[in-house]
């Protein structure tokens, strides 16, 4: 499939941006044209190098741009930035990870029309490659600059500092720089392959070769460009890297690299596709979707996890939130177990920051980053949102209060260990993450003696509107799942791996502490179904909350950009959620409710949920056919699968720009597919699935693995087929 | 002394109702012109007589003006409204209670003085008398019109429905009305005793008798007017007990009224004087703060308490706030024992309220209204404060979080008890207060495994700028004492009433309970002074907000009405404090902390505190003495006791009036002067006094009772004096 766009909108720019991204799960290049600076968001976003300027938000670091492409005529640009186009097409080819624009211009009584193909290699994740193609109705000569492009988007830079740029030889530069704050060297070369002679041009944040091209009428000239990044994480010396993969690749040259990028996405796809009959928009949104996921997948690193809005930009300061536990690794693990590996190891290799989280609020074990960057330091600030009616910086309680992180990771590790029965990662590391993260609740808990209970008090749960709230049902629920699970592992460990039991609770310090354990997994309080309503209750004292409509609440806006949330949000003292809350946790542990309680949870809390995050129609989407209603869940499925396509989430907040891609939406939509739709579930160690397709859906046919153990599965509104490959 | 005004000054009329007010217990007149109406703000606001019209605020009622009096010539009325006088002069007798003005219009090439003498009778508190006369220097023909306005002030109203208005006679009319939310009945009479014809005039609030006068130059003219004001409070019939008192009242006489009015409050005097000789000002200010206490205390009943703002208005709901057990009874406990009992026993009575509030929060006990109206509901709204950004209500926590307030009253009940010896005080339902205050506490506290002990959370201190605070020093110790109390009172009854504590516990359900209190008693946490630093942190994590001034705080004001605390007030997330805190807590316990603890704590808090309540430099004035720092303690002393002679507050909240006077503040003043500078205290049963005279004060001499007997003490600067009278 190729998404094309068929002419030119300025004010698209910054969605397709988004849209029309190319990543390697290294690095993420924005949808621009080749010709486009720091106006348009220019940007290739590093994976895990992260800077900061002062007091500003510390962020990932945009490389510069190594595919910058520029031609002109007798002085005057032929741009897309400065020049209205005759034709202009814009091309991703979902299948391939390969971007395309073809733009027309009108010169001299006839057109000149320039053709891009470039990919971000999966092969060889440092390397971008384009192919370019010039070519005219009637004779002319062109300028044509290739080169590297220092002028990028950057929030809260200027990042690098430093800068060098040289010419290595007639065909190819060096940028180098290092981050202003850890002083990281950071590299990145290019090199053309092309026929003709250059001048070499530098500007202080830019170099390039440009060219003189005489072009006969309708006789195509076509260049090949390459740039190679590397920064101080891939090795102490990024230049050399950068100069041997540039070597490297010029022998290989163009059509080789882009064989072996087109074989690993191939390779993706057939592990990942979700083929659906009788629905061309869901087809479309879904596998739409799972490119994304595809893309930005760290496959390189177990080292790195994804941020929030992937590869798309620096938003959301690049930090990898629950999103990626909750949303994103449910398809890994069911699809590529090594990635959710991969990304449930940053958690381990950041335990320590964790760990340190912790102690600095004086509770024991792990306390994981809201916003975790590369060491598992937590980004939140505790001022995360600006008041529109003063300026002033508003209190926000997400990096102190959402406890619930710290149970997700529990969750999602135990689950993928479950799933994948890959003991060594629990002996890598995610017992002890398991253990300090039961350590946490415990730590953070208060007894109630007069209920005989334990309770969390003060927390924020996934629906942030409501601040400060006690018995979250979700972040209470988590964390007895949490303590269930060490337990679990403390049985496992010491039937199999005594010995490495012993250390670990010698240096988690819980040796004598199985019965507290034990006592707390009992006596913690999990808010359950009313008998008679069968509701749960999100917090305590929610219900006492005014009872109202969004939209009544959306009325009283007074401003477009206020927070609803925080202390006096217009949300705030009424029942509208932002997200889901309850029903995540009904959907996550479905099988230990009913299916009426599901239902009935969904018919309240559905009207009052704003769906102010794009995590939460896909939860209502599945949990919707938890009680086999795919009908109502049809739509919160389609909403989630097109956020990234139609890209109408919220782009601004205030003025700073919020937009990017949303990976956990992606993972949602996939969700809401397999383990809605499709139902597909494990039940005595047996792969199932427990389909409850829409009704104009004729099949659905998709591969999975279990157990190291590849499935297709078939599904029909008559009948479901699973074998193994 | 008189307190004079000699110039009129329009700027000054509400201020100036405050500062000139009467009243007896019973009701309270504010120092208005009789010709005054709502506009000026005249009230006579009656104790306990509360109504609600919607969804406003709760407010007391104020009666109709039975001693309305206007003059007029030829149809221009001569009144402070409406013309500059020639003269004009003010005056208050603070030791007999009575309200002067003479007032002098030019006239006809002459001058008209029109003089009134007002009192509100001590001996009979339903009366409230005038005496007036009219001279002038020129013959001329007055119109001179009595009555009864209703035209009053009405913040909230209005709060009178059904008015009917008639004449009962020649000389007297007759007003009824009913409350708009309990139907209460209301009757004000007014009789007039004059020479001459009149003619009845009603409009639909005002009725009045209008008279001719005739007179002679300088020969005066006069006239008595009285006032009977009953409500449905005081017996089922309060027209019968109106007509009642005006046939009384007119058989008596002005003279022999006022003669009975004087007596008593010449007893009242020689009861509560502090003679000051070195400093006429505190002197004078010392005074006044004292009139006001004894003008508000009711002596009538011991179902009503003083409200905040006294008997000056409808400000503050007319609530009774914690200011009364911890700011006025050390007063009249030290000068008029029944009357702090009257004040307490408001607190027995109210104590089903308090279950009430406990049990809709889900907890034991009683926990007390924050702002208490007649039956103990709590008047306080979860919406106190206006965003003057956005004109929204703002959640506050006052009513669900001040949890002190439930502590601060079995403390004032303890201590009464301890000092008065009066035991029938105990059987009579402060027993069982103190036992349901315990039990809150136990309830509304969690136990903290990890560190073994118990803590209480989300709560808000005095300093009300920290909301939703955890561990706040001062009410973790209050909560401390109040289960130590409850300990003592269970051991006191045991020993002395075992029957009346087998009832007790019974019906507090509190039997079996007393190794739980034993437990909490030990293990509640009470933060402690540093080792090094002295210090005590006034809540979990204060010393981790911003460290900054209150003039700092103060420039980041961005409209001047704006709320400094809350959410996002300009003080919440600094150290600046609204009023005393910790300092509350180690002047109230001053025994058990070094002097050393209390001077460091001084030094640290005061600078930090921005003293926006009137309750909080009483309290640096009299920690101050117990580290023997008069001179620290002098200027915060003067601030408080000199608070309703200035008028120096402040007035308006956005735009609605909050003034009135500050009986907190006035009792304070006497609390810094004679636990303060004179140190007055038990020891061992022995009353003694460790005087820290300012250097300036030459002697102080008061009298005080303890355990039923008077004393008189005289302080100089070299020595001190007791002797029983």
């Amino acid at each position: 499939m190729w998404k094309i766009t068929d002419s030119f909108d300025k004010d698209q720019i910054t969605n397709f941006g988004n849209k029309y991204l190319l990543a390697n799960g290294y690095m993420g290049y924005r949808g621009t044209m080749e010709e486009y600076g720091k106006e348009e968001l220019v940007a290739n976003t590093i994976l895990g190098l992260y800077d900061q300027v002062g007091t500003s938000w510390r962020e990932p670091v945009n490389a510069p741009n190594g595919l910058f492409i520029k031609m002109s005529f007798e002085n005057e640009e032929l741009s897309l930035r400065t020049k209205k186009p005759l034709k202009h097409q814009q091309e991703l080819n979902i299948y391939e990870g390969l971007h395309r624009r073809e733009t027309s211009f009108s010169v001299e009584g006839g057109q000149v029309t320039l053709s891009i193909e470039r990919f971000l290699s999966m092969a060889s994740v440092h390397l971008m490659a384009a192919r370019g193609e010039l070519i005219s109705s009637v004779p002319i000569t062109l300028t044509l600059q290739v080169g590297i492009d220092g002028n990028v988007w950057d929030i809260n830079g200027p990042h690098l500092i430093g800068t060098q740029l040289c010419e290595l030889d007639e065909t190819s530069l060096l940028f180098e720089a290092q981050t202003n704050e850890e002083k990281k060297k950071l590299s990145v070369g290019q090199t053309i392959t092309v026929d003709g002679k250059s001048r070499y041009i530098k500007t202080e944040k830019q170099g390039f070769h440009e060219y003189l091209i005489t072009l006969e009428p309708n006789v195509p000239f076509s260049f090949d460009t390459f740039s190679a990044t590397y920064n101080e994480n891939d090795g102490e010396n990024p230049t050399e890297q950068v100069v041997s993969l540039l070597n490297a690749t010029k022998k290989e040259g163009y059509l080789s690299l882009k064989k072996a990028h087109r074989n690993i996405w191939a390779n993706l796809w057939k592990k990942s596709d979700i083929e659906i009959l009788g629905d061309e928009e869901a087809q479309i949104a879904l596998r739409y979707s799972i490119y994304h996921l595809l893309s930005i997948a760290p496959r390189h690193s177990d080292r790195q996890s994804i941020p929030a809005r992937g590869l798309s930009g620096q938003t959301y300061k690049g930090a990898v939130f629950w999103d990626t536990e909750m949303f994103m690794v449910p398809f890994f693990q069911r699809t590529d177990p090594q990635i959710a590996r991969n990304l449930l190891m940053y958690r381990v290799h950041t335990l320590d920051g964790a760990r340190k989280k912790a102690k600095s609020y004086g509770f024991d074990g792990a306390f994981y980053a809201w916003e975790s960057q590369e060491y598992g330091q937590d980004a939140t600030s505790d001022y995360n949102v600006t008041d529109v009616f003063t300026n002033r910086p508003m209190r926000t309680y997400f990096r102190d209060k959402q406890i619930h992180i710290t149970g997700d990771i529990a969750y999602a590790m135990w689950n993928y260990y479950e799933y994948t029965n890959d003991v060594s990662f629990l002996l890598d590391g995610a017992a002890e993450v398991i253990f300090e993260s039961a350590k946490f609740y415990v730590s953070y808990s208060y007894f109630k003696e007069s209920k005989n209970r334990y309770e969390l008090l003060d927390v924020i749960g996934p629906d942030e509107y409501h601040e400060r709230v006690a018995n979250n049902a979700y972040t209470n629920k988590l964390a007895q799942v949490t303590i269930s699970i060490a337990l679990k592992v403390w049985s496992f460990l010491e039937a199999h791996y005594p010995n490495e039991l012993s250390v670990l609770l010698q240096k988690t310090k819980l040796e004598e502490q199985k019965n507290l354990l034990e006592r707390f997994q009992q006596l913690i309080y999990v808010p359950a179904p009313d008998e008679s309503t069968g509701l749960i209750e999100q917090f305590d004292g929610y219900y006492q909350l005014e009872d109202t409509s969004v939209a009544t609440v959306k009325s009283r806006l007074l401003n477009p950009q206020e927070y609803w949330g925080g202390a006096y949000g217009i949300a705030s003292d009424t029942q509208i959620l932002k997200q889901a809350d309850v029903l995540l946790l009904l959907n996550l542990f479905s099988s230990s409710y009913d299916k009426e309680v599901i239902k009935r949870n969904w018919a309240y809390y559905e009207p009052r949920t704003e769906h102010g995050s794009s995590l939460s129609p896909c939860i209502y989407a599945m949990a919707a056919c938890k009680f086999d209603n795919q009908e109502w869940a049809y739509p919160y499925f389609m909403k989630t699968a097109t956020v990234d396509l139609t890209g109408e989430t919220k782009q601004f907040a205030g003025t700073i720009y919020i937009g990017g891609t949303h990976p956990a939406a992606n993972g949602g939509a996939w969700m809401a597919a397999i383990l809605g739709f499709a139902g597909l579930k494990v039940t005595d160690g047996q792969l199932e699935v427990d389909p409850k397709l829409p009704s104009h859906w004729e099949k659905m046919k998709f591969q999975t693995i279990y157990q190291n153990e590849y499935y297709t599965i078939e599904i029909t509104q008559g009948g479901q087929k699973i074998w193994k490959n």
